[in-house]
């Protein structure tokens, strides 16, 4: 059953709604002596390891464009036109992401600005075996495509027969992918992180994956850049009287259902909501395929929480700062302004969460853990960079020099001074 | 004296423009027990660390307002003219970097969005001492001011006398910090980190320090998010012959000055001025107050590279991705659409790099060691984090119903599919 609580200031929230974390400790010695392999060995360890972990060895790693056209031939129509449509939605959302350059010009000659550029080369990596999600790809490649990057190249592990399946190559082809190696694991990190003789280097890799892969990514971070390491998935929904019962424990348990550490938290002002839900929960759950999965979930992180009112709840909201935020009232639009700290809102009565999961356009990569008080959801902005420009004329230097050679005499650092006073001597 | 190499396809430029890092391994267990016994014992922990490594036992951690007061009255007024001065250009450039919320509306009632908030609470280290720069305070929390964070808590170590410079305190006062603790060290990361009885928590800790700093900075990273561990400083400069050597070698020895690990780079088309330049620098040196750190930069780190023609000069400093990047010909702005990696790019004759360090507008904190690769100036974007947010009408979510249930059920996540066959059951 899952835990109710009624709210009161005197509830120890930080303690009452903790969240868990995977743990890494375990494959941290594993990892650590993959990578060194791949570093030496290149593509003969990546077959080995592709060998040893998927069952299959791979004459060439690279996806053939044979293969590729093979993927559109067998694939399920109605899956690739879901995806296309996906596709599309994911698209226009992210293209109002894009940044502009911008230039700011004085009358003495002096023009400043901040040009964007895409991030030249970038990794994706996408889950294989049962967690083999096209809507992984679109989410990845498409801010990436949009960014302008160069060059984007996607390792996914091959299945036993050394293929990869049919809605992933299609999803990652609709999305502009340029390279596709049958890869995973921390090996595929080490080889994007390094380069190998077929894989490219690259700048920045992103994606989720398991805890091999979540352990190589933070090792590597430095080297190269990475997106985050994702915790375990949470829901938070705000929710009054208007909240139908059913629908919000439907919601509650397609969280549940990812993740034995999902986190499921229900804010109600309404204690007949809080006693329905619970009792649906319960209801709910033998339904499910996934029963065990989301049964664990719901009864170690599952929570509902009542408040005297949404003041209360927003506070308890904007303190769990959830990646999922669903706001099950009739006027969400009016809560929206005092929401601070969260991944993604979900608005209104008819906007379950798996709409974002899949179709609607924003992102599902999302910021966990509480992580939502400092970061955000991915977007085109995590595959550019900014570099900011400075023209000064002779007359615009003339102007400030003084300013510049104070500024640089009150910290001690004549080099500097000189570099302008050097200009005006003669 | 520099050292010179002519430009090939055969030089290993990964090797021969390796840069230094510095090493944090010593610190590591000092800063470790720091961390932990400021999150244990709070303000009790800080003013014994205060009085052994700062010299000073304090009452009170906060800086009053009469001490501020005291700033303003104490100041060179000629200082405290060219920080407003400053203040004011980094605010108008900084200016223009706020994002705005957006919305995609739908004609069946859909629509989509993304929202953007401030990071409530950001903390910012300055450094004392001979290290102690008021534009580090303008560079750090006008762009937070900017981007709306409610409490911006500057931290930094008083000197012997229990006070902190008025320069910090006054450019603190204009740039619109909220709290200022006399506090510096790994102890004041952690007070930052964990919150203390009277040094707030906050959600994110900016701003450059010495290893003591920036080892406690990495390892509180998680519980809080940081800016940026910052590498030596570099600058590289692309010149034809139309550059001055005087002031070549000027702008390399004002960022040599910096420090013995900074790394200073000279590629140019002209021979003839990569044989003044050198010549000119050990010239200059020898007038500079600080001409042995600068020396034993230039001698290490230190190189010009002579190419055959500027595609050869802008590839290779695409490849450094320097942190400074100096376009020393004559129409810098036909060379800026080619450069793909750079922090801060100053352009033309008349912009030695001091420009922006100090009174430009752009900001000084920028990523080096190559990061420019991946990552950008500091920003109002550091300071902010988005969501997104999505309402569906009863229409809009009939019309996707089908497709939502069919990527689950590829998937494999029933209770996905649930959430929205439930809410057309009756």
């Amino acid at each position: 059953m899952i835990k109710t609580i009624k709210y009161s200031k005197d509830v120890d929230l930080e303690r009452e709604l903790a969240r868990s974390q995977f743990s890494y400790d375990d494959v941290n010695e594993t990892v650590e002596s993959i990578l060194k392999d791949v570093k030496a060995r290149g593509d003969k360890a990546l077959i080995e390891y592709t060998e040893k972990f998927d069952g299959v060895k791979l004459e060439n790693l690279e996806v053939t464009e044979e293969e590729i056209q093979k993927a559109f031939d067998t694939i399920d129509k109605d899956l690739m036109e879901v995806i296309q449509y996906s596709h599309d939605n994911i698209k226009k959302f992210h293209e109002k992401q894009v940044r502009n350059d911008f230039l700011i010009r004085q009358e003495n000659g002096v023009v400043l600005g901040q040009v964007v550029n895409p991030i030249e080369k970038v990794g994706l990596y996408v889950p294989g075996g049962t967690a083999a999600y096209p809507s992984t790809v679109l989410m990845n490649a498409v801010p990436a495509k949009i960014a302008g990057c160069k060059e984007i190249v996607m390792v996914t592990p091959p299945t036993k027969d050394g293929t990869i399946l049919p809605s992933l190559l299609v999803a990652a082809k609709i999305s502009g992918v340029d390279r596709i190696f049958k890869v995973g694991g921390a090996q595929s990190i080490a080889a994007l992180s390094y380069g190998t003789e077929t894989v490219p280097k690259v700048y920045k890799i992103g994606g989720p994956g398991n805890i091999y892969v979540a352990m190589a990514k933070k090792m590597v971070y430095g080297e190269v850049s990475i997106d985050m390491i994702a915790g375990p998935s949470e829901v938070l929904i705000i929710a009054d009287e208007s909240a139908d019962s059913v629908h919000t424990a439907a919601d509650l348990l397609s969280q549940a259902e990812h993740d034995k550490l999902a986190a499921c938290i229900l804010v109600t002002t309404s204690q007949k909501l809080a006693d329905e839900v619970a009792m649906e929960v319960e209801k709910q759950l033998k339904e499910l395929p996934r029963e065990e999965i989301a049964r664990t979930s719901i009864e170690t992180q599952g929570r509902i929480i009542v408040v005297e009112n949404m003041d209360e709840a927003v506070f308890v909201s904007n303190f769990v700062a959830p990646e999922h935020l669903e706001l099950a009232v009739d006027n969400p639009f009016e809560l929206l302004p005092r929401i601070k700290n969260a991944g993604s809102i979900f608005m209104g009565h008819n906007t379950p969460e798996p709409l974002g999961d899949y179709l609607a356009g924003p992102n599902h990569t999302l910021p966990t853990s509480g992580t939502a008080k400092f970061s955000s959801p991915l977007s085109v902005d995590d595959f550019i960079k900014k570099s900011s420009f400075i023209y000064y004329s002779k007359q615009g230097l003339e102007e400030v020099k003084d300013k510049v050679i104070k500024f640089a005499e009150n910290e001690g650092l004549t080099a500097h001074a000189r570099s302008v006073s050097k200009r005006f001597e003669k």
